[in-house]
């Protein structure tokens, strides 16, 4: 199997976060894709770097101004007095202003809370660079499974908590909507997606919502408790043509394997219901029982049975890396996973 | 002249603020209080505590369950392991959440960001009953202008910010929209408000966006430039019942005393179009020249002839104390402004 991996991811390495009102140090690290690229070599996976993404294949999940802001955002910010060494919004526009009619203002102050969610996405001039290269990635390995093959990529900064045109948690594009948008391109009827990351996809989830030609399926710890907070509760299920598409499942904090495993089973089977010819998936770790923030308390065996379940389904995988930061123990969590999919 | 002033003000002392990616301190300080009423002393303005406010005046502006998050969620905070001093969000829901049916989840890291628009609003024990004696403070002075006599309220922290559920920019309880809601049930039957802080009073605006017994003018920095970056755009007009009782006048950075004094009286003729029979003035003297976050250029001159229009509109008139940072001069700024009024 090909891993898709572009040095180039290893250069945003944010530092500011924002937690309970204390700043601490980032935890989505570069050491992380380290641990994972070693865990690739182990596992005698093909890396590749991918080619570059096209604008085009952007332009299929994110708008050019948001693509633009990301680029050239960080010029426009170091010029600024008194300027920070990350862009990390203080203020976001709520639903009153929205209601009001807010637009994106001139200034990169106010543009950078425009396009960001929360306070952990910090933004440098290393930040395009290593998030084209970790989407350019999640496209190659679409390539690959239009051919027939699975394909891992190992996508750093992750995706699923972006949006069309808003960074957040750690994301800035959606690598998993890019390689199911390619897909799309590529022939498939309907992609499903799968997302099995501790936190809900709300990014993803949005891109989607109004869609019937992707299903989207998120396995995730009840947003009432946990990141992301406001979305990713089970009556979320999508709206106009995308009504029924999308499928949450919450899981109560401390939830082990047998839960975990229930909710991804029932999560593929309502992918391969809706008759997905092509699947993603959202492979974060960080419903590992050894996370830091852990939520979650699935073991490595749990992360083996999902790779078998969808192995199993039959269709294509195109895995997109998302969350999971404990690098002494996302190396082998990665290979369990991939083994129980080629078992 | 009455001015209200509790001393439960003082203790209310926000230390974090994030601003251009760094953390620096906190400018809303009690100091700027202490110096607001050492004019008041030298004005001879006679320093009352106002009644305590009641829970139906409150309730006129702001949703019980956002009150209720004031009072409460600090405990809630303090007994999170790993809480930091002060609450300030870290994420927010945005337009995407919010149109994916998004929810105030039960754990108080989510309600914060639900119940805040940006990290210039901590949070601690002290700020819910520093705000209630502000917010008194401003009923205070609406009740003495429903009987007929100008009052000034010395409310820090100020108020034009906060939405009817949302805190933001140093502001919790919306003072000038609590005396203006105290006006109309008084009898007044309908109420101006000139705002005439540097900063867009997007709080109130939105408050009263759909109202046309409430007018509501602002003389700002230009919002492209200048927080609050979303709205306090000309275009902004209001909508339903309340199209055309909104009246933006966003000032280009560098802006002096003709430009501004001129927006003024603009803002005033509307207010004495409309027929309005009181006038509720939110007071800031971040318009000054020498205010250190200085957008506007006003003099204290700017702001006598800014105090002798609304004292020449004849209205009567509660004077409510908004933003101003630099306690070397916002008690001067005081005094000229109301030897105007009296003039």
């Amino acid at each position: 199997m090909k891993a898709f991996w572009d040095k180039a991811q290893l250069d945003h390495a944010p530092q500011f976060f924002l937690q309970r009102g204390v700043v601490r140090r980032n935890y989505e690290t570069p050491a992380r894709a380290e641990a994972l690229l070693a865990a690739c070599a182990a596992l005698k996976l093909e890396v590749v770097a991918p080619p570059p993404a096209g604008r085009g294949a952007l332009l299929a999940v994110h708008p050019a101004d948001y693509l633009d802001f990301l680029r050239d955002g960080p010029a426009e910010w170091a010029a600024m007095e008194g300027a920070g060494p990350e862009m990390v919004a203080n203020t976001h526009p709520g639903p009153e202003m929205l209601a009001n009619g807010a637009r994106p203002p001139a200034a990169i102050t106010g543009r950078l809370g425009w396009y960001t969610a929360d306070t952990a996405c910090p933004i440098t001039a290393q930040t395009w660079p290593a998030a084209l290269a970790a989407a350019a990635g999640a496209i190659a390995a679409a390539d690959e499974v239009a051919e027939g093959r699975h394909a891992y990529a190992l996508a750093r900064p992750p995706g699923h908590h972006a949006y069309a045109a808003r960074a957040g948690g750690h994301c800035y594009l959606n690598n998993a909507a890019l390689a199911a948008e390619r897909l799309r391109m590529r022939g498939a009827g309907r992609v499903g997606i799968l997302d099995i990351d501790s936190h809900h996809g709300n990014g993803t989830q949005g891109i989607f919502w109004e869609r019937d030609d992707v299903v989207f399926v998120s396995v995730h710890g009840d947003p009432n408790a946990y990141y992301p907070w406001y979305v990713g509760h089970a009556r979320e299920r999508g709206a106009g043509p995308g009504a029924g598409c999308n499928l949450n499942l919450p899981l109560r904090q401390g939830s082990g394997d047998a839960e975990w495993t229930v909710a991804v089973a029932t999560g593929l089977r309502l992918i391969e219901d809706m008759g997905c010819d092509a699947l993603v998936v959202s492979l974060g770790f960080d419903a590992s029982a050894q996370e830091p923030l852990g939520f979650l308390s699935v073991s490595a065996d749990g992360f083996a049975q999902a790779g078998e379940m969808v192995g199993k389904s039959g269709l294509d995988c195109a895995i997109i890396q998302e969350g999971g930061y404990n690098t002494e123990v996302i190396g082998g969590l990665l290979g369990r996973f991939l083994e129980g999919l080629e078992a």
